[in-house]
């Protein structure tokens, strides 16, 4: 594979619903490639899932050659641990697909992504949804919301990617 | 790749050090096969531990070719969440290794890996160790406890094989 200079994979990681968005960010246009969901298949068990989660991810990587992959980063607070340590495990295969098809993964705090976006680490989720329809032109919010978390991300990667501290899980 | 029927082979998943063990149960005798630990490179980023530990395990599954890999199930109280979130991150990429290994991957509580073992639920180490000193005819404890935690769950997969109740993540 080698990979497309500048363009961005950018993923939203949940063991039912794995969220992508795929920008091009050459000759200073932004334009959305492609975008939709991997989906864990429903009453499986997790290994199934995580199977299914890192099939489809190496797929899509394989097909639209990104040259980088961003994900949000980590955060330690969390309201439900059990679900917070699931995604670990679909986390995990991502990061594992990413490597293996050779390209960097890089984390952003989500604070960072959506003050990036509207200017408020607090935004709401249809502030950003707002939001990604003008950086990419959209004429609706992008469905479900997995994708337009994905490509939030994404963005976020093009407006700091020159910037230091991107690589902490 | 031919599984061998009925070797085991425990896991206990770390971001530094991940335990294995191997153990054989077939015509009624216990042999430990091989035991050690993978470790995710020091100082590199996580992305970079995950595909050490999945590279290192595909490996011991290819060498020792077990029917099925045991690992402790998930608990939803810690102490510590963004450990164990990342925890989900090593258990992630070890599940897909089982799963692309084509062998099943089982999860055990760990209470009930304590009471296989010991009689009791809250078992110390100390007395995990000496448990598994005596199953396996052991001169001495293993060492490091990630070999012994892996070795106790793969005990505990031969005592309880034939019970139900052992796939819940």
């Amino acid at each position: 594979m080698s990979p497309i200079p500048d363009r961005i994979l950018g993923i939203d990681p949940g063991l039912n619903i794995t969220g992508y968005g795929v920008l091009d960010a050459s000759a200073g246009r932004l334009k959305l490639v492609e975008a939709g969901v991997i989906r864990g298949r429903c009453r499986s068990s997790l290994t199934r899932r995580l199977v299914d989660i890192h099939e489809g991810l190496t797929e899509v990587i394989g097909a639209l050659q990104p040259a980088v992959l961003a994900l949000e980063q980590l955060y330690s607070h969390y309201n439900r641990p059990r679900t917070a340590i699931l995604m670990g495990h679909a986390r995990g295969v991502i990061c594992l697909a990413g490597a293996q098809a050779g390209i960097p993964v890089v984390h952003y705090p989500s604070t960072q992504v959506k003050r990036i976006l509207t200017g408020s680490g607090r935004a709401t989720k249809s502030q950003m949804q707002r939001a990604i329809m003008l950086e990419l032109g959209l004429l609706e919010p992008p469905d479900p919301p997995d994708v337009a978390d994905a490509l939030a991300i994404a963005l976020c990667h093009h407006y700091l990617k020159d910037k230091p501290t991107k690589t902490k899980p």
